[in-house]
């Protein structure tokens, strides 16, 4: 059994705390979050599970305190930047506490952020725990599962991915977020804000690169609208043909003056399918293609909850997908008895 | 660099033997093989690569004691019976050595054949090295692949894994040894004989069901010959309808009286095409197909060079492919100058 304290309690750490509970092996023994609204207010409450008399905590301090067993593990869904991150790895390894986080920026940070990399890797040998940044993207559709096939190449020329999403039937805050209905001026002005920005591409790229063992010339990436190929009703809104529908963001990668990375990750409104499509070019070429796509939440806070077991096995310091076992889901034979048959 | 030595030269070692010379980051320093009529040969004209100056020894202890310089690890492409691998293993540890093999009954020996698993561990513990069974099947395809993709689920209720491969452009021996033109009559017997068997399907689904944490009541093989639709002319020799044109070989895992696991692996003359398919069914579900499937040679022998790095920083004692960190293709930056810049 596993004692876990979650980090975070927005949305996708509530989501987290609902997939714990559910877990078999695994044990909830604190919430912590910032938010003086939640805190104090029972947790199992807010995260939609009924009454659990766990209040939420206010710092990963007060949790330690107050939990009924010592943790092992703290999980963070709170920041995207490793830069912020690092204080927070920082008190749990001060407190002999193992980290999994949802960062994006920490699923890779050796190139984009290497102080704060080392700095996280220099602190947790230092308490001999353990730290790993994962997810579905980054962390495991675009980075560690095409590194994952390259394991049967004799040689690899170029990877590409493609994540490709419809967001016709996803939530409107989630279109709205993609650009999808926008003005050309309004795209442009967001673009400048960053916030259409799906953050972790270039530390997919770096990921994939360090499996290969390949240092990288020069590495690059844009963002551009996605242009509603024709007048579109099936969003929140109409869009004009030729309007923003979406976005689309390319991260390469260049050896010798030759591309040897591509990822996309394109989500807009009319898309013909969703779908995740994972090109090995080289000996023998591996061309596969997950049909509907994997859905984003769900896998991200799934992948986390799965990497809780990994990150007590990992070595001591910072750890990347490609340093860890292969996570796996898990369970005990009890929780299969107890799963329904679906399909089976 | 990580200095080899080749054991087992065979169709399977020769071939690693040319991915372990072409290589970047790989040394190889010796080729050992037992058939006298291999032995004092050049290991480079055995293997089609031209003369290297480096005769093939016969035994482990010959090819250490000429070797240029001391190796690390040991590639076995010998036998496919972990009993028999035992002093092999053995051998290599005593030297120091970490061993990678191509042993299909390695792959996952702790449920079949613990006692070997038992001595292959305990042996490498004492010698402070590790040993990994790999290969495409058993090794990458129906288990470590399948349980990667369950890293991203929050719920696994069953995983289905198929590969499927239409003999018909395969060579005449390949289309043989599946049984395709046998009667009824001879491929009974040659089950009987167990030469249609793949060795290694129940290895998958107890790796499988090792990544999961389930304790599987029930685990079961059936072979079957796969009759011929119609008539067939597309193999080595007609194959009239209702006749053997191939085998199917289905390994299942029970929980609960419930089936968790299916693997079926089918190879005949006339199927309408190759391809491989992993499904996870449970939240998230996940179907995923390799249209055209892995070539199995080229990937076994891929896998085998690539998981010499994994090897050499393995924990030490008996790794599976669920123990150690994703392999990965590898090379340095001078291999991507060379390597040919074909689809880039």
């Amino acid at each position: 059994m596993i004692r876990v304290i979650q980090v975070g309690a927005g949305p996708l750490g509530r989501q987290i705390v609902r997939y714990i509970v559910e877990r078999e092996g695994l044990e909830l023994v604190g919430v912590v979050d910032v938010d003086p609204s939640l805190v104090g207010r029972d947790a199992g409450e807010v995260c939609g599970l009924g009454s659990m008399g766990l209040p939420i905590a206010g710092s990963l301090e007060e949790a330690r305190l107050k939990a009924r067993e010592a943790a092992q593990v703290v999980v963070l869904a709170t920041v995207s930047s490793v830069e912020k991150l690092v204080p927070q790895v920082e008190e749990a390894a001060r407190a002999g506490l193992h980290t999994v986080s949802t960062c994006e920026e920490l699923s890779y940070p050796w190139k984009q952020h290497p102080g704060a990399a080392g700095a996280i890797d220099r602190i947790c040998r230092e308490h001999e725990v353990a730290c790993l940044g994962t997810g579905v993207n980054p962390g495991f559709l675009m980075d560690y599962l095409p590194s994952v096939f390259t394991s049967i190449a004799q040689r690899v020329d170029r990877v590409e991915v493609e994540r490709v999403q419809d967001a016709s039937p996803r939530r409107v805050p989630f279109q709205k977020k993609i650009g999808a209905g926008l003005t050309h001026e309004e795209f442009e002005a967001n673009r400048q804000a960053g916030v259409l920005r799906h953050v972790g591409l270039p530390e997919s790229v770096d990921m994939i690169a360090a499996a290969m063992g390949w240092e990288l010339e020069e590495a690059g990436e844009t963002l551009e609208p996605v242009l509603a190929a024709a007048d579109l009703e099936v969003g929140y809104k109409p869009i004009a043909r030729g309007e923003p529908a979406g976005v689309q963001q390319v991260a390469t990668g260049m050896v010798a003056g030759r591309e040897v990375l591509r990822l996309t990750f394109r989500a807009a409104v009319g898309e013909e399918k969703s779908y995740d499509r994972i090109r090995v070019f080289g000996v023998p070429a591996v061309d596969t293609v997950i049909e509907g796509g994997v859905n984003g939440d769900v896998a991200t806070c799934a992948i986390t909850v799965n990497a809780i077991r990994s990150v007590v096995r990992a070595q001591t310091g910072l750890n990347t997908m490609l340093d860890v076992p292969v996570p796996a889901w898990f369970a005990t034979t009890k929780e299969v008895r107890v799963a329904a048959p679906a399909g089976g």
